[in-house]
């Protein structure tokens, strides 16, 4: 008969105590003396330690020795009420069982302070932090919260293609999918690749959006959702880029923009309160390494909020609607326009706002989350449904504090005329997509979506800077490792 | 104030008759008379539709004319008891509004019976058929089930990377990803196409599998489950692969070979009765086409068990556990081995199971979902854990009636020195995996693992035949459209 080992976040919340329990874990670190040892063990169900009190007596010397920083053991032992602050149990060790030595050495993460930097070149080991570990965890509970949202709405989760033969989309540059010979492959007559003999038979790329197919679905059975994988080629190397990124793109039949803007509320605000409610422990963690890593930067760059006053307030308050022309009045009146402080002075209607203007709007002006709406049609993409004034679309982007853009979206057009002639005058050939005019020909109706990136998300809820830090393995220019 | 639209699925369950109600949805039918007319109107929350009772005298002709198949409309009406039978409840519009023709001389989904191999050339409309909107929301139905199984075992969900730059999985043929010139790609000095100049600055591919990542997570924080894309440039023109498809890769630390198996034994059973419960209307209508379908064939290739029996089957008996060893002598003593009907004849021991043997012990042997377990280990990967005979390895496979292998896993090798002596067997070099080697260095733990197929899964509760109808865009040799 095996002994069950109990989960670490089991036991920190039993009930009972004085009875045998059977744990299993990592070594985060060892202290003590002659008399006794204290080992602070780690299984990663949750972010906190249980203290393992070992007495050399009853425990061998040749054992204890190999009880290092990293180290795996599994122990039998009772579980007491803990004498010591910080915690309220503890087990008191009857047997230790090394299952894997970590070389003090050589072992990587000794208990001290890594530089986000060295962790990324150690992200096969990183997850076995405090950080990276509280990341993993709250990454697996806003991804089931997108989930349970949606399912709770009557939305159906639908896998759109990674591998695409469409280059239409025109969302940024893509990674080609082949088999062809690297160095050798086919030529057409005219000395052109011959795509014919690929493996696809035809040039494909990965997805930049599962958008467009995400509709087919919502004019089909209503409303669905994507959660996938989404790639840029961009030699982008910022805190807020990655070549690989995971999105989420509702589709919803009979939206309409102002359909589109509430559930996008709601879903953001379901999202932030599922965190506060259920990552408790990593959000204190998180909050306090936050506190500690902006300790000796200057008052005025300091966060006006602790992480969780943040999400509180995302949660309790309703984000503010304003047109994109409104917002262009408000910038052009603003201080900083009119001392000329913006890198990028705002003058006239039309011109797509940069990062610094989101910011003033957000966090100066409205000092809330902000949803954009109606912006001038030249600085948008071709299936935005046109507004009545002919000058602006349908859109809607919402801005978030210390983020920017974190979703956007819009109603899409479904007039067949009104589609193919903006899609003329943006030189989309109609051929190309003619399964989806198809869905503008055939039972048109009026719907919207939009997209959150996963990881803006991710960085919002954390607290963390730099979106490498935010995915397990982050793809950038120049990086593909593991 | 908008009139706010009731899904039919709501209204199908109405308690309440005689209350305004809107609604909107696709047209599947129009039958009638100059008396009345009898609209089934489908809007993809439900496989069923709700009948729509047009009186010529209150709707106009007009209007009337333009309600066909595929037609999008919006409805304000009365919900009232239904005087036909097969549904309680119907409308009696009072006003029809046409959202979008479908010109019946041009639609393609007309009502009458459309073969699979048509639809898959109008997979952008295919999920407006009962069929494919039933596998769309199965297809939900059984993702969500997948993470609400995990997520209440407390394991995390774990998104591994795509675009990988490891190319030592060895689990079959990659696409490659890549920006450089396909025509005239950078060379170096000896020839050969120089990577340093891609976008990651190295050769990189497709994921076959999430696995090797997955462990790195499960070794840090106990349990980990991916569910994402993977890719097989493999060309195969069969009904159950596919170039890009969906895995679950579930790894967790502390598991031996039983424990796995459990696990996995645990979860089948859970998403098939997650099925019966949850998607009751769409499993009903897929029996009743799969009773439809196999009508005309010959008494030996009817399925023995209609849909819902089969899926009752499954999780309600448990699975047969037999060694790879047991298993060759029962193929090698059974009737069609000794009277030579097996393709491949059973003799050594050391040989892989052909599909044919699989189904012999699934199908005629068992008759129930078998587990086979300790393989030899020269027809298994390098990961899998070396059993104390020097043989066989730690792995298992769940081999299900009709499907084949529906899953496949293991107890990883966790010991440094028998893994490193495995992969030099192999010919794997230790270099491009010290990541994963690093894990056995330090604090190393026994752990297991195994990976579901997606669509495997999504043939076996939807009874369809080929794997391109249970994937909304199906990826194959020459096949990339939308």
């Amino acid at each position: 008969m095996k002994t069950r080992r109990t989960k670490i976040s089991e036991l920190l919340k039993s009930e009972q105590t004085n009875i045998d329990v059977h744990v299993k874990g990592w070594v985060r670190t060892k202290r003590g003396n002659k008399h006794v040892n204290f080992i602070a063990l780690n299984d990663g169900s949750t972010i906190n330690n249980i203290q393992i009190v070992a007495d050399p007596n009853s425990i061998s010397e040749d054992i204890l020795k190999k009880v290092t920083t990293g180290a795996s053991i599994a122990v039998n032992g009772k579980l007491v009420e803990s004498q010591g602050s910080g915690q309220s149990v503890e087990v008191h060790a009857e047997t230790i069982e090394i299952l894997g030595v970590a070389d003090p050495e050589k072992y990587p993460l000794q208990p001290k302070k890594h530089s986000f930097e060295f962790l990324r070149e150690i992200a096969h080991l990183r997850p076995r932090t405090n950080t990276f570990s509280a990341v993993l965890r709250m990454r697996h509970a806003m991804s089931f919260a997108v989930h349970k949202f949606f399912n709770e709405k009557g939305f159906n989760y639908m896998h759109t293609p990674i591998i695409t033969g469409s280059d239409a989309e025109g969302a940024g540059e893509m990674f080609r999918v082949t088999t062809l010979d690297a160095k050798n492959p086919p030529l057409k007559e005219d000395g052109s690749v011959d795509y014919s003999e690929d493996f696809f038979e035809k040039e494909t790329n990965l997805t930049v959006s599962g958008q467009l197919e995400g509709e087919l679905g919502a004019l089909a059975v209503g409303e669905i959702y994507t959660f996938g994988p989404t790639f840029r080629a961009e030699n982008s190397n910022t805190t807020r880029h990655l070549a690989e990124f995971w999105m989420i793109e509702p589709e919803m039949a009979f939206y309409d923009l102002e359909d589109n803007m509430d559930l996008a509320e709601e879903f953001l605000k379901y999202l932030v309160q599922y965190a506060l409610d259920n990552c408790a422990d990593d959000l204190a963690f998180l909050e306090s390494r936050l506190i500690d890593e902006e300790k000796n930067k200057p008052a005025n760059e300091k966060s006006e909020m602790t992480l969780t006053e943040k999400l509180r307030f995302v949660a309790e308050n309703d984000f503010e609607r304003v047109t994109y022309t409104d917002a262009i009045d408000i910038l052009r009146n603003s201080k900083p326009n009119k001392k000329k402080k913006f890198q990028y002075p705002v003058e006239g209607w039309g011109t797509d706002l940069q990062s610094e203007h989101e910011r003033y709007l957000v966090e100066k002006h409205f000092k809330k989350p902000v949803i954009l709406t109606n912006y001038p049609k030249d600085i948008k993409a071709f299936y935005m449904r046109m507004d009545d004034d002919g000058k602006t679309v349908s859109a809607m982007d919402i801005l978030f504090p210390g983020i920017g853009e974190i979703v956007g979206g819009s109603q899409r057009e479904e007039r067949l005329d009104i589609l193919m002639s903006r899609m003329t005058e943006m030189g989309i050939p109609h051929e190309e997509m003619d399964w989806y005019l198809d869905t503008r020909r055939y039972g048109t109706v009026p719907h919207s979506g939009f997209g959150l990136g996963f990881e803006r998300l991710m960085i919002f809820v954390t607290g963390l800077g730099n979106i490498r830090d935010v995915i397990p393995f982050p793809r950038t220019p120049g990086n593909a490792e593991f």
